[in-house]
């Protein structure tokens, strides 16, 4: 079975997204990427080592989980073609039907809680990882229950001063992490990091 | 003239402290070092990286400011002989005559506002650095007023989960940085950043 990841764009004072979910500049380092111009029907772009941390993480990936507020915001830019060409699995307390959508993603919906979301995902993803795509709540859900093996940040060097903070409502217990790896970049710096599950 | 710059362990959730003002596992990197250790009057310790990095803030810094919270917090443990060997200018509402400390360090109380301190500090550092030693909330004004020239965070692969925040309160103009240096080590990780001060 593969890891249990994610891997979110974040500024230096800890946001996801600024005031209005706005993530146009932390997302800016993304748009020109080959990976992930190819992964939005777009030709060209820069081949670079950040196009390459960035379709690492898409090759390793088998499946997403994906909380309902992102789901709903983002459903619409995405169109009929959404850049995930993998399953996800949205949580929500309402039912849907599945939806299946160009390109090979599908969008399954589980009433069942994130144990149950997770479990799902990770057996349609089969030997790869399963990311756990945000928004910052759900991720904090897998946080607290313990249930990730692997964060990856890609470190924006901006202080946003507001917005949803990655971060958040975490309890005290402390989460010890250990850096795995660090590739620093021209706008961005990745730092990847294992959960130590039993070093608590 | 140097540089006016900060230097703060911060965990990967943004904390610079823990509840009840814990700094215990955020400054555990730092214990052991041969350049923290020689600075707190202490012999031996590891001569490696991190204890360059330290090393090197020391040797550029030729004055700090601080404010009265982490004066009164930080004053009984520092003891008679502080781990600063040099002037200290405290921001705070309170008159107060100059402290004046074994080795080197001492207290200058300031009662006319952040840049007044500054500029004392900045002419009793010559071409040296002023360091803003903290706490999170004279960080936070040095910053919205434009007045820092680098940041550098010793990032602790650590989610604490609650207290002091470091970069919080700054309003939701951005403050765009530039990644200037990364080091990456066993348990801690290196950034830092040039302010970019006309591009925002």
């Amino acid at each position: 079975m593969g890891k249990v990841v994610f891997d979110m764009s974040m500024s230096l004072d800890g946001f996801i997204a600024g005031p209005n979910d706005d993530v146009e500049r932390l997302h800016a380092w993304l748009y020109d990427l080959t990976s992930w111009r190819e992964r939005h029907g777009l030709a060209g772009g820069q081949a670079n080592p950040d196009a390459e941390v960035l379709d690492e993480s898409f090759r390793n990936t088998g499946a997403m989980v994906m909380g309902r507020r992102l789901f709903d915001l983002a459903q619409e830019p995405w169109g009929d073609n959404p850049p995930f060409h993998m399953p996800v699995f949205v949580v929500t307390h309402h039912a849907h039907e599945k939806m299946i959508k160009e390109g090979g993603t599908t969008f399954s919906f589980v009433t069942d809680g994130i144990e149950s979301a997770l479990q799902q995902a990770q057996a349609a993803a089969g030997d790869k990882d399963v990311s756990v795509a945000g928004g910052a709540n759900i991720i904090q859900q897998y946080l607290k229950a313990g249930l990730l093996d692997e964060i990856q940040i890609h470190l924006v060097p901006v202080l946003l001063g507001g917005g949803i903070r990655l971060f958040d409502h975490l309890g005290t217990e402390h989460i010890e992490l250990e850096s795995t790896r660090v590739i620093d970049s021209v706008g961005v710096t990745h730092l990847r990091f294992r959960v130590k599950k039993d070093a608590k």
